[in-house]
C-alpha cells in the first residue's frame, strides 16, 4: 500500500507554498439530536456552548483553525436558517466565504461544493474540512497535524488525520494504519488501511491492545481537484452537478442553476463513503496520527466527561448561572435557567434544564435521546425540537 | 388488659348524644420536609393537592369530617403564618373554632389547647385528632369507624382508629391489639397492647403474617378532660399551662397570657408520647380497627403509589398543566409548569418541577429529601425552603 496514488501524486506544487494555498472548510450542519433539548433546529449544535468556555463550538473551530489559515481561507457551508447566526458569531468572517445551502444535502454535496468553489479560485487549492461541532484540546499539536496532512495532500493524497485512542471507546469509527510514509513525513503519517465502524467494547479493546488503530475524527485534507476526482469516481453525477454549481456561483445565474434546479437533486451521501473508504481502498487516503484531545461531543454523556475532564466522583454543571445542589459524584446538569437543581441519591443522571422543556436521563441511556426526538417529530411534538 | 379505665370509665353520658358532643380537630401544622419543593413553609404539605382531586390535603379533611359533624364542631389548629391560606381553603371555618399557634409546639400542645378550649365549652365534650394532611379513600367506612371511636370515647376510653395493612410497610408505626372489646361495640373495638415503632422489612412482614396489627394513623378520639387529664399524669406542667391558657383565651388577657408568657415556654411533645403510649400501657386505650385506604403521604414514593393506585407499570403524574413525555413504567412527575418534561431511561425517578427549584431523585431516596432539607437550613438556601 505505498504506491503513490494515481490522481495527483508526485505533482510538482504551483509556486506558492502549500500552506498558503490551503483554506479551511468548516461544514456546519447537523442539529445534534441527542443534545435535544438543548440543541434546537434554531440552535443546532455548533452554535452552543458545550464546554463552559464562553464560545460556541463554531466560534472555538475559528480560533482552532485562525492561527492556520487567514479569513480569506477560512469558509462556513451552513444552512440559509443558520446564516444570521454564523455571521454573527464569526465576525471575521468573509461574505464570499459563507456558502449557505438551500437544504440539507449531507457531507458530500456540503463539501464537494466548497471544493469546486475553492478549485475555481485556484486549480491547485488545497482543502481541509473540519466539523463545526467537535471539542479539540491542543490547539499547536492541532495545527501540527494539519500543517502535515497539507504538505501529503499538496503531493495527491488524501489526508486525514486520526486521534490517539484515549481509551476503547465504541462511539467512534477507527482508522486502521498501514505503513509508515517516511516519504511524506519524518513522523506520524501512515497509509490508511481501512476505515472501519464503530466497534463493540471488546473489539475497542482489542484495537487498543494491538495498537495502529486510531480515532476517526472525520478531517479530510485534499487538493480540491483530488477530492472532486475522487469523488467523481463513484458520484459522477453530483460530482458534475457540483461543479455546475461552482460556476454559477458567482453569476446571476446562482439561484436558478444551485437553489432551483440541482441542488434540490442532489444526492445524499456522507463523504466517507463517497470518498474515503474508496480512497483508502485504492491507496490514495494517508492519515496523520495526533495527539491532541478530541471529541465529537455526540450526547450529554460525552459532554459530562469532557467538562470533568474524565475524572471520577465529579457531576458536571454547564451553565452560566447554574445552581446545584447534590449528592452525586457522576452525571451531568445542564443549566438554561437560574433555578436550584437539587438532586438527590442519583449517580449518572442527566439533567437538562431549559425554560420549555426539561430533559432527565442517565448517562448510559444519553444516546437514547434521539429516539425520543425522532419519536417527536411523528408524533407532534416538532415545535419543541 | 379488658380493666376499665380509671379515669372515666363507665361514666353516665350527659343527656346529649355523645356524637353531638364531637368536635373534630384538625392540627394544620408540619411543613412536610420530605415533599420538598412542593412543599415550602409558605406552601405547607396539608395546604396542597397531593391526589390530583383540585383539594387541598386539609380542604379533603374537613370534606371528610362535614358528614360527622357541622361546622361549629369543626376546629382548626394551625401557625399565625397559615391562618389566612386555611381561611381560604375552608370557608366554612367558623372564626371561633381557628386557633392558632405564635410558634409551633408539637402535637400535644395544639391537641391539648383544642381538648382544653373544648373542655371549657362543655364539660363532656368529646374531641377527635384528625391529621390535616393525610389521605383517606373510603368515606364511609371512615365516618363508621370515627363513630364507632366516639361510643368508646364517650365511655371513657382513649380511642384511636387503626388501619388495615394492605402491605407490609416500613414507613409507618402499628398498633398491637389485644383482646375484642365486644362490651364498647358488636365488632371491631379491640384493647390496644403496645404502639410499635416503624419496622424494618422483616418485621413487618412478621406483623402481617400473625395478625393483630393495624398502621396507627396517629387519630385519637377522648372526652376532652379523659385526654387532659392522662396527659397530665406525664406532663402536668404542661397541661396546668394549657389549661390556663384557655380559661385566656377568650379574654383580653389571651395575647399576655397565651403568647407571650405560657406558649413560648410549652414543651414540645409528640401526644404519641405524652398519651398514646402511656395510656396504652395504662389499659385506658382501645383501637378500632378499620378498612379504609389511608396514607400520611410522607414522601414522592407515597404520592407516586397513592397516584398509580400501587399499581406497576404506571408513571404518576401530579399536575395541572403537566405534559410529560417518558418511557418509565415507575416514578413520579410533580409539575408545576408548562414545560416538557421528558424521560429517557429512568425508572423509579421522581421529578417535581417548580418554578424555582427543580428536584430530581428517587423513589428508594424519597426520604433523603428531608436531609437535603436540613443541609440547606444550615448552608443558607433557607430562602428556598
Amino acid at each position: 500500500m505505498t504506491e503513490t496514488p494515481t490522481a495527483a501524486g508526485g505533482t510538482t506544487s504551483s509556486g506558492t507554498p502549500a500552506i498558503d494555498r490551503f483554506t479551511c472548510v468548516i461544514p456546519a450542519g447537523g442539529v445534534g439530536s441527542r443534545l435535544w433539548p438543548l440543541s434546537r433546529a434554531k440552535a443546532p449544535k455548533f452554535l452552543l456552548d458545550l464546554t463552559g468556555s464562553g464560545d460556541s463550538l463554531l466560534r472555538a473551530t475559528w480560533n482552532r483553525l485562525a492561527p492556520i489559515a487567514p479569513p480569506e481561507r477560512i469558509m462556513v457551508v451552513t444552512g440559509n436558517a443558520h446564516r444570521d447566526s454564523v455571521v454573527e458569531q464569526l465576525p471575521g468572517l468573509l461574505p464570499d466565504n459563507l456558502v449557505t445551502e438551500s437544504e440539507p444535502k449531507d457531507s458530500s454535496a456540503a463539501i464537494g461544493l466548497a471544493a469546486a468553489l475553492l478549485e475555481l479560485r485556484d486549480p491547485d487549492a488545497i482543502l481541509g474540512s473540519f466539523a463545526a461541532d467537535h471539542v479539540i484540546r491542543g490547539s499547536v499539536l492541532f495545527q501540527r497535524a494539519v500543517r502535515t496532512a497539507v504538505l501529503a495532500a499538496d503531493r495527491g493524497y488524501i489526508a486525514t488525520i486520526g486521534i490517539h485512542p484515549g481509551h476503547p471507546a465504541t462511539g467512534f469509527g477507527y482508522i486502521k494504519c498501514g505503513s509508515a510514509r517516511g516519504d511524506l513525513a519524518a513522523f506520524d503519517v501512515y497509509d490508511v488501511e481501512e476505515f472501519v465502524e464503530k466497534p463493540d467494547e471488546a473489539t475497542a479493546r482489542d484495537y487498543l491492545a494491538r495498537g495502529g488503530y486510531l480515532w476517526n475524527a472525520g478531517m479530510f485534507i485534499a487538493r480540491a481537484s483530488v477530492l472532486l476526482d475522487q469523488m467523481a469516481l463513484t458520484e459522477p453525477e453530483l460530482v458534475a452537478a457540483l461543479r455546475e454549481i461552482a460556476e454559477a456561483w458567482s453569476s446571476p445565474k446562482r439561484a436558478a442553476v444551485a437553489r432551483e434546479r440541482l441542488w434540490p437533486n442532489l444526492k445524499k451521501i456522507a463523504i466517507d463513503y463517497s470518498v474515503a473508504e474508496p480512497a483508502a481502498a485504492a491507496g490514495k487516503m494517508v492519515c496523520v496520527a495526533a495527539h491532541f484531545e478530541w471529541d465529537d461531543v455526540g450526547d450529554f454523556a460525552s459532554i459530562a466527561d469532557l467538562l470533568t475532564r474524565g475524572r471520577k466522583g465529579d457531576l458536571a454543571v454547564l451553565g452560566d448561572g447554574a445552581q446545584v445542589l447534590s449528592d452525586a459524584s457522576s452525571g451531568i446538569v445542564v443549566s438554561e435557567s437560574d433555578r436550584l437543581v437539587a438532586l438527590v441519591g442519583m449517580q449518572d443522571v442527566v439533567v437538562v434544564d431549559t425554560p420549555d422543556v426539561l430533559l432527565v436521563t442517565s448517562k448510559q441511556h444519553a444516546q437514547d435521546v434521539k429516539g425520543l426526538v425522532t419519536r417527536m417529530k411523528v408524533s407532534g411534538g416538532g415545535h419543541l425540537l
